[in-house]
C-alpha cells in the first residue's frame, strides 16, 4: 500500500460490520440468550480468543482443525489458533479448577469464533454463539435440561413448537449401528459416520456409491439392504435387535420421557444424525427449522464426557448446546419473528440560537435523571439539527432557546407524530420515562 | 502432542480466563460503560476481530504494527491482523457509509484486542476497551463532550475528582514546540516526540542524553535550555511566544473553558503529553490515576481528523476516547471502589426424596415468573445438594419433597442467614422479587 492509494472500506472477507441497526439485532439475540441461560441458573464466563493449537488437535475433528482453523505461529514461536468453537476451551477451564468448582457446574458464554469456510447464507467466517454447558451431571436429566434450555430460547424468541423440531441420536447407538448391525470395522465405521453426516447434502445415488465403496463389493448388497431397512424403520421402538437391546437405546427412551415431562414434545429420533465433532460420547441433538424456505439445522449439541480428562484432570461428564447468531437471525426473519428495534437514545436536544451553554447544562441534568440524551453541539441551523434527530430515529426532540431557559418551559416534540407540547423539565423527564416503560413492556411481551 | 500426554490447563500467555466471579467484574465494568455511553446518545456497533493488515500500516504507529500486532497470512494469501485497537476499524466503517450516516455520528463499542507485549500488571496481550467516538463535529464542544463522557464513567464507578486528573495537550501545540520553539526539522521532531512519550519511563539523565543526540552537539545547549524553561513554565498562560501565539493554544483555552462549564475541573495542561498513535491531529488527553500506589495513565484519547479520508471517503473530523478493562479494574481496586458482585442465580431447588418430577415442574413455573432458578437434578443426598448451593452463593434454597408438593407449601431457606420459612409458591416468588429489587437499588446506588 502506498500513502496515495486509498484503503478499502470492506470488512475482512466472511466477516460482518455491525452498524448500530445490526448491532441492535445482535444485542436483542444476546439478551435473550443471557436471560434464558440465567433463568436456568447458568453462570456467565469468558475466555481468550486465542488458544494453543493442540487444544483442538485432540478432539475437534479433522475438517475444522486441518482445513478451517485460523492458525499461526506467534512472535514467540507458539502454535496458536483463533478459537473455532468453545467446547475445548471451557473443558480446559473446568479442568483448571477441577477441585475447586461446585458441581454440577452450569456455565454459559456468548462469544465469537472463526473458521476459514466458504462464506454463504447464514454462515460467516467470524460467527457468534451462545454456549451453555453442564459439567458433572450424568443421565437423562441434564441432557433434558440442556435441550429444554434450547427450547426455551426458541420460545422466548416467539417460536412455536411447529416451527422447528429437535432431532435426537446417541453416539453409542451409532456405534452399535456401525459395528454390531452393519458389521463395519473401526476405519469403515468412521468413514460411514462421515458419509451419514453429509447425507442431507448429497444425492441418494452419491450416498449409495460411497456406501458401496466403504462396505466393499462383497458386503455391499447386504449392507445397503440393512441401511435401507434402518431408514424405513426410524422410530426408536422399531429398531433391529442388534441396536434395540443396547443400554444407549434405554437411555434415549428415558431422555424422551424426561423431555415430555418438561413439555418438550417436538422431538424426533433420527439415527442418521451424527454431529461433526469427534468429542461426543453419548446423546447428540440438533434443532432443525421446519419452514420450507429455511429447512436446515439451526444448532445442536450433545454429551462429551471425555474432554475435561484430556487436560490431566479427573474425568467429568459434560453436556452442552451452542445456538449461533446468524442461524437465529435467519430463523427469526424466515418466521417473521424479528421485533422492531430502535435506538437507545431517548431525546435529542436541538439548540436554538446562542443557548449552547444552557443546553449543555440541561443535557447534564437530563442524564442525571437517567435519560439517554444526545446534545446537538454543532451550532448548525435548526433544520439541520432536526434532520439529524429524525435520521437517527430519536423518539423525542427538545428545543432549547434562551427564552425557554428563562421561562423553564421547553418545546418537546414527538419525532414520529410531530406533536409539540410546552413542558417543564419534570414533565419532560416523566414523559420520557413513560415512553421507556412502554418500550420495556413491549420488549417483555416479545421476550 | 501425543494422545497420552495431557494438555495444559493454562490460557495462552498474556490472556485471561474469566471464570464466573471474574466475568461478573467484567460485566459490571461493561455495564457502566454501556449505560454512560447511551446516556450521552452514543449508539453501539460491533466489528470483526480481524482486519486487513494495511488498515493499521497507515497510521497506527510503528511500534504497534511492527512489533506488537498479531499478524499472519490467511489460507487465501491475505495479510491480516487481529485488531490491536478500534480507531482504524471504526474509521473504515464510517468511511463505508460516509454518505448515509447522520452527523455528528456518536458511536461506541466494547470489544477485545490483541498486542504482543510483555504481560505485566494491568497490561495483557488480550485486552478489552470501550471506544466512544464522535464523527463530523469540529471545535471544542465535541472534545469537551468526549472528555466529559470519560469523567462521567469515572463518576459512575464512584471515583471522586481528586482520585484522578485529566492531562491535556494538542498535536498542533506539539508541532509549534518542536518546529518553531525548538527549531527541529521533521525527522528530529518525530524523534523528540517519541522521546517525550517515554519521558516518564526513563531517567532524567537518559532523557538529556537522548535529547542531545537529537539536537546535535551544536544546537544541544540552547535546545536543552529551552526544554528546561518549558518544563518549568507548564501553564497554558505561561508559554513562550512561539507557542503561545498559535491557533492551537487558543483552541486549548476554549476547551478548558468548555470543560469547566460542564463541571470537569480536574484538568491540567501538560505539554509533555504526546500519546503514541500517529493519527492524532489536534487535542490529545489522558486520564491519570493520582493514587500513589497506582500513579499512571489510565486511558486517553484525542482528535484524529485524517483517518476517515484514508479510506477514499470525504474527510471527516473525529474525536474519541478508549478506557480499558484492566486499568479500570486496577483503579477500582486501588481506590476500593469495586462493589461486591454475586451470582445472578436466585434460588437453588434442593430435591428431597423422589420428588424430581414435581421439582422439575416447579422450576419451570418459577422460571415462567422470571426467577433465575437452578434445579439440582443429580439425585444426590440433601447435604451434597445444599453444599453446592452454598458454594455457588445462591441467595435462597427451596426444598421440594413429595409432602411439600401435596401441601403446596415449601421450605424456603436464606442461604446466608440460614433462616427457614414455610411459604406458598406465590410468597416464594414475591420474596425473591423483593430480593432482586433490593439488589437493583444497591446497584443503582453504586452506579
Amino acid at each position: 500500500m502506498t500513502a496515495m492509494s486509498s484503503l478499502s472500506t470492506s470488512p475482512y472477507k466472511g466477516t460482518r460490520d455491525y452498524y448500530p441497526e445490526q448491532k441492535r439485532v445482535q444485542n436483542y439475540i444476546f439478551k435473550v440468550w443471557k436471560e434464558v441461560s440465567e433463568r436456568f441458573g447458568y453462570e456467565e464466563y469468558g475466555a481468550p480468543m486465542l488458544e494453543p493449537l493442540e487444544v483442538y488437535a485432540a478432539k475437534t475433528g479433522q475438517e475444522i482443525v486441518g482445513e478451517q482453523t485460523y492458525r499461526f505461529t506467534d512472535r514467540g514461536g507458539r502454535e496458536v489458533a483463533i478459537r473455532p468453537e468453545m467446547t475445548p476451551t471451557i473443558s480446559r477451564m473446568v479442568a483448571g479448577r477441577r477441585q475447586e468448582m461446585a458441581y454440577p457446574a452450569r456455565l454459559f458464554s456468548i462469544a465469537n469464533y472463526m473458521r476459514y469456510e466458504r462464506p454463504q447464507r447464514g454462515r460467516e467466517r467470524e460467527f457468534w454463539q451462545l454456549n451453555a454447558d453442564i459439567f458433572g451431571a450424568d443421565g437423562a436429566a441434564p441432557e433434558a435440561e440442556i435441550i429444554q434450555l434450547g427450547a426455551e430460547v426458541m420460545k422466548t424468541f416467539g417460536a412455536k413448537d411447529s416451527m422447528y423440531s429437535i432431532k435426537l441420536n446417541n453416539r453409542q447407538i451409532i456405534n452399535a449401528m456401525m459395528h454390531d448391525y452393519l458389521a463395519l470395522d473401526a476405519v469403515q465405521a468412521e468413514l460411514m459416520v462421515r458419509l451419514f453426516d453429509r447425507k442431507n447434502k448429497i444425492s441418494n445415488e452419491e450416498f449409495r456409491d460411497q456406501a458401496i465403496e466403504i462396505f466393499g463389493a462383497e458386503a455391499a448388497p447386504s449392507g445397503l439392504k440393512k441401511i435401507a431397512e434402518l431408514l424405513v424403520a426410524k422410530g426408536i421402538d422399531d429398531l433391529p435387535k442388534e441396536i434395540a437391546d443396547t443400554e444407549a437405546v434405554k437411555e434415549m427412551k428415558e431422555l424422551f420421557e424426561t423431555l415430555e415431562a418438561v413439555g418438550v414434545t417436538n422431538t424426533v429420533f433420527d439415527i442418521t444424525l451424527m454431529r461433526g465433532f469427534d468429542y461426543y460420547t453419548g446423546t447428540v441433538f440438533e434443532f432443525f427449522d421446519t419452514h420450507p424456505d429455511n429447512n436446515r439445522a439451526l444448532f445442536g449439541g450433545g454429551r462429551y464426557d471425555g474432554l475435561v480428562g484430556l487436560f490431566g484432570a479427573e474425568p467429568l461428564s459434560a453436556v452442552g448446546i451452542a445456538p449461533g447468531l446468524s442461524m437465529t437471525e435467519l430463523f427469526l426473519q424466515t418466521h417473521e419473528l424479528m421485533p422492531e428495534l430502535s435506538t437507545a437514545t431517548e431525546v435529542y436536544i436541538v439548540v436554538v440560537g446562542e443557548a449552547d451553554k444552557a443546553a449543555t447544562k440541561l443535557a447534564a441534568k437530563l442524564r442525571t435523571e437517567g435519560v439517554n440524551t444526545e446534545l446537538d453541539n454543532t451550532g448548525r441551523k435548526l433544520d439541520k439539527q432536526i434532520k439529524t434527530a429524525v435520521k437517527k430515529g430519536v423518539p423525542y426532540m427538545l428545543f432549547i432557546g434562551e427564552e425557554d431557559v428563562k421561562k423553564e418551559i421547553y418545546n418537546f416534540k414527538d419525532t414520529k407524530t410531530s406533536e409539540e407540547e410546552k413542558l417543564s423539565f419534570e414533565r419532560v423527564v416523566s414523559r420520557i420515562k413513560d415512553h421507556r416503560r412502554n418500550k420495556a413492556n413491549q420488549d417483555d411481551d416479545l421476550v
